[in-house]
């Protein structure tokens, strides 16, 4: 977008050298003027005759106002005349208004008469850009009037927004329907609409002084948009920089943390029910294969392995020190760290910020800082890297190894986390504690993930994003190749109030969030359990190449419901074309239902299952199954699991994967069946048609994002 | 709601007789002013004079028409002119349009002027009726314009409403908040509005012949509300009549039918894998305690009882006989049942209306009629009637006694339920299949089990309800006694297409099910998951005095997503009063966080969860609990459930019970302390955050629905 920014910064300066936020009318339009954000034609005339023309060339109706600097109520002075319909009538209006003003004060210096275009019709929309807490400048687009100020049906993106972002905005509100034109009225012009969005953003992004832009109304019309009333207001606060490590930076401590040869256990104990003792158990009994250093002041060995009374003693390299030893001895043993260039500090202790002692917390991170030792925590269970055997956690160990990499900012999360794989079996590359966030947050943790390639699925659970804006730009680049699923607590007033007694930080205004997480290809997750559904099934199922899903189901209940929850995801069940609708009648009863979903009735043999999942496996316009079984006598839980894991097995040996999932109806063989499906990397759940439905529509939610979903 | 019914009534009478569907604006007029809906103010005069008194009694501005049967364009002859601001204009105005008439056509017969109140201001809102194929007459309310054009926010209940009705409708919409005034305007009238809705919903359900009214726009204003332009449509079609049998029939017959003496099988079978054969085992092997008469036509004995051919030959009573035979063959025994008066048939067999064999279900439906015999089915499972150990069914037998009656129009649901029940123990009273539903239905059930003292909640998959409105009503009169909760299946487009070429039944519009079952009381589950932990947990949790719901959690992060939760689920934190903050901030450590959530923090011993939990209990303030615990060390998960458990008891035992639900975070432990908690009668789930709080969510629902929450 071409713009006149020095003009603009012409502007912004002459309010600051004049000591003013907020920019007057004048200073607007000269902005909206230097970047082409079109306003109401105006003219100022000094003679009736010129008045005429001038009004004419304008375009009626218009409304004529006295400019005076001796008239400051123009009303009262008889100085605004509306809805002049008429060169005839703006040459009148011009002698009346001049005739009204001297008359109302004589010797009143008339510098002319303003004339401006009366605009109606279209539809006001509300154009603006503010500053976020968190996101840095974002820009917003809603509707006017009502829908914004009751219905709150407003949309964000981070500044600057593309052409494509603004047109996304636009279609994005709930009301997107009335710019399409309703009860006959045209549709407004979305070219000029998002034009005018896509320089707001930019103008914001550009001067980082312009505090909040408010273009309210916009008159979006059939052809172009006007700006009927605009504000601008600048804030010349320095903005607080943060330390951001540049990504070669953040991948050199990362790999070394995470991927440790060397780990140093700082307060390692031999004495059980201590922090320092789990830990090291986990080291050791986890099969961690690199060197384990305990460091203790005392003790000449702990767990069989010699001990240290510090990391400096330590001959050879160490890649990270765990610390497990009390608040107030943490300082201390960081420098000894940063001494001895330990990249990275695993920092379990509690007693910094979340118990009010941010001051303890800031020593800590201006050590690290200092010896540029990243921090991970204060006030976490630890990590584990599972392709590393690594559990280093006084938590319990775990050993199911997979693709998904987990991170809580809870420790309460971060157990969740663990039993829930455990009991799942869920396959898992990481699980790491933020904690307090003092230093290494998920941004940190995105790019160390992302050319991570035991890692296939990003899953994090977030309570507030120190740097929304730094985690969006990285979040988008990893989402393009793996997916980042993102439960975000304090989604609510009230969530957010219960997060800000918690970690003390404020949790942003959610529907930002909600916008710009998906901006970035975010898949969200609402709750705490469909983060982790989503972090157990996504690595493990294929992408799928289109919107074509069709839904096979022995029981038609089970069809409807299943429907019913693919329009809950966003999912497209496929118009059948005739053909196929054929080919899979061939394969039901006569009055079975064909069509989508395809309800091959209860009371089939297997080879109806192998048949019609074959079909659609083999079918190359259809993308995604849901399979819908019910428990019969003749086609028993593990049959129909075995039956489906062969034919899946046999199409991916031709190459051929598609997504499926299933739903399980019947007694409690079917749990078994599950079990088993999810071994093959077919998600599949007892007793509810919503899950299975639900981690597919998350998987098409992450693929439409990376672009991988033709149309 | 008092009006001139025999006005109305001779205006229909008017239509009929000249065989019109839709009345004129002067019969449209008519009806409102015999009830009272108030139109603009309107009055004819003959002369200048008059025309100047009459426009300045009804208040400017007004409208003026020429009223003439010889000038059909009225604006072309000069017949209207608008905005007209005072008597002198009104005279003025007059005298124009009669002038003006006259020289349009000379010779056109003038009866005189029409003078109408010009009203504008307030806000625009829709108000109608309808007749929905399944609830019948319905009464709609919403806002005028695109609110409800394109974000269909509009509202329905059944008619005739009650004025709380009404007033639950004005309040209820998404945009309700614009009626109490923004940007500076003034409340618009609700009483004015409400009445008008009753009127509407009172006619629309006195007149069957009103096939639709509308009255859009209606005018809300601050004082009063006018209805602008009204509409009626007609239809003389005679209603169909349904079979409805009284309550004490339906009683008469499902108490034989569910605790039956003796029971007949009909195609019951020693030979393995037969339908015929499974029911006598579970009927056996179930433990039922009545008699048990097999029926086949040749075998003399079977499963080591005496077998007939057909229940005449039985000599004492029979209760219920089911069906295990061909399709083809049930209409034969089904008369024999007939002839023996057996009162109810257990219908499993399919081949009916789902497989397109309208006719012979038609046929059996007409015997049933006949012989009043009720029948369950076709095309069904059977049922279960736990207090009597009766499992009347093919599946496989359930035993696990407890509150909960479920009931499913499909099958594979109806797997789901026992699969699920027999996972989770939940304790049930009855699962039933209703299948095709030639006969009885929802309403029976409900009849049923809502004088069943062995039933504390009823829950039931629903793909149509036959007779919507029979249906409200009842649930609206059972869910003030226990809940009734409703999973209806083709929610969406989708989804209804599913159920329509599933069961070939008109799927309902679901905004109206929405609104009708919630004014019914009934909780509606959104998902077969939900339905089922609501069966499983309304039963075992006390019923909330009062909104005040505290989350006491071990872990902040839970604490944060429970809160999300609570506003998800339409609950209320506790304000907490300061003497209540400052006892429970005795009990947790000073980096805690009291308030609510009350953050306990995660190192605590048992005693801290208990001192909490017993204030929780003890103090009247608090309605309701949820439990967010974190595993740890010091508090190890079943500790943590003794200990509640026992606080809860004891509080039991002083008579003290409220609903407490709990989320517990940790290893897979916390499985087993969850199904502990959950024997007694404390809803508890790993890993989730949401679920148990959704489940309290329900309980609420269904409380307030039944007057049972003090405000």
């Amino acid at each position: 977008m071409g713009y006149d920014r020095s003009a603009v910064r012409a502007v912004i300066e002459a309010a600051r050298v004049s000591g003013r936020n907020a920019l007057s009318p004048d200073e607007c339009r000269a902005i909206c003027a230097a970047c082409a954000i079109p306003l109401p034609g105006t003219a100022t005339v000094a003679s009736a005759a010129e008045a005429g023309r001038a009004a004419d060339a304008l375009g009626f109706p218009v409304v004529m106002k006295i400019v005076s600097p001796d008239i400051l109520h123009k009303t009262e002075a008889g100085g605004v005349i509306l809805n002049v319909r008429s060169a005839a009538e703006a040459e009148q209006a011009y002698e009346k208004i001049v005739a009204g003003a001297r008359a109302y004060k004589p010797g009143a210096k008339v510098a002319g008469v303003e004339i401006q275009q009366m605009l109606s019709g279209g539809q006001e929309v509300i154009v603006g850009a503010t500053a976020d807490p968190s996101f840095g400048k974002v820009v917003a687009f809603g509707l006017g009037g009502v829908l914004v100020e009751v219905l709150k049906d407003i949309t964000f993106r981070l500044a600057p927004a593309s052409r494509d972002d603004a047109l996304s905005m636009i279609g994005g509100i709930a009301a997107a329907e009335i710019l399409d034109g309703v009860r006959g009225s045209a549709p407004v012009d979305k070219g000029a609409l998002a034009a005018i969005i896509e320089t707001v953003s930019v103008l914001a992004a550009d001067f980082p002084e312009i505090a909040e832009i408010d273009l309210n109304p916009v008159l979006a019309r059939p052809h172009g948009a006007v700006a009927l009333d605009v504000r601008v207001l600048l804030d010349f606060a320095p903005p607080v920089e943060r330390y951001r490590p540049s990504r070669e930076e953040i991948l050199r401590a990362m790999n070394r943390i995470m991927r440790p040869a060397a780990i140093a256990v700082i307060g390692a104990s031999a004495e059980d029910g201590k922090i320092g003792n789990s830990v090291m158990k986990n080291l050791i009994n986890g099969g961690f294969e690199g060197k384990i250093y305990p460091i203790h002041p005392k003790l000449a060995e702990v767990m069989g392995r010699k001990a240290y009374r510090s990391v400096k003693e330590v001959a050879g390299e160490i890649d990270v020190a765990v610390f497990a030893i009390p608040a107030p001895l943490v300082a201390g043993a960081l420098k000894e760290c940063g001494e001895k260039k330990i990249p990275g500090a695993v920092l379990i202790p509690s007693g910094f910020a979340e118990t009010g002692n941010v001051e303890l917390q800031n020593e800590i991170v201006k050590i690290g800082r200092e010896y540029n030792v990243r921090l991970m925590g204060p006030n976490i269970y630890g990590f584990y890297y599972l392709p590393r055997k690594l559990c280093a956690t006084f938590c319990t160990p775990y050993d199911v190894l997979g693709k998904a990499a987990l991170s809580s900012q809870s420790g309460g999360v971060g157990m969740a986390i663990v039993g829930f794989s455990r009991s799942t079996r869920m396959g898992v590359s990481a699980i790491v504690g933020l904690g307090n966030k003092s230093d290494l947050d998920e941004d940190d943790l995105l790019t160390f993930f992302e050319q991570d390639d035991d890692t296939q699925v990003i899953a994090m659970h977030v309570e507030d994003l120190k740097d929304g804006r730094s985690f969006a730009e990285v979040a988008k680049r990893v989402s393009r190749k793996k997916p980042v699923i993102v439960l975000k607590a304090g989604r609510t007033a009230l969530g957010a109030r219960a997060a800000r007694s918690h970690t003390a930080a404020l949790a942003g205004n959610d529907r930002i969030y909600e916008d710009v997480l998906r901006q970035s290809g975010v898949v969200r997750a609402r709750a705490l359990n469909d983060m982790l559904e989503f972090a157990r099934c996504l690595p493990i199922m294929a992408a799928p190449k289109g919107e074509n899903v069709l839904i096979i189901t022995g029981a038609g209940g089970s069809g409807v419901l299943l429907s019913d929850a693919c329009v809950d995801n966003g999912l497209k069940l496929m118009e059948m074309p005739p053909d196929l609708d054929a080919a899979l009648r061939k394969f039901i009863p006569p009055f079975g239902a064909a069509g989508n979903p395809v309800d091959i009735t209860g009371g089939e043999p297997p080879t109806t299952y192998r048949n019609t999942l074959r079909l659609g496996l083999e079918e190359r316009r259809i993308h995604a199954l849901i399979l819908g079984y019910w428990h019969t006598i003749i086609t028993p839980p593990l049959v129909f699991a075995k039956l489906v894991i062969e034919v899946v097995e046999e199409l991916r040996a031709k190459g051929i994967d598609k997504p499926i999932v299933a739903s399980l109806v019947g007694d409690v063989e079917v749990e078994d069946a599950c079990r088993m499906l999810f071994e093959h990397g077919i998600p599949a759940y007892p007793y509810t048609t919503e899950k299975p439905v639900m981690v597919l529509g998350a998987k098409y939610q992450w693929a439409r994002a990376a672009g991988l979903v033709g149309i």
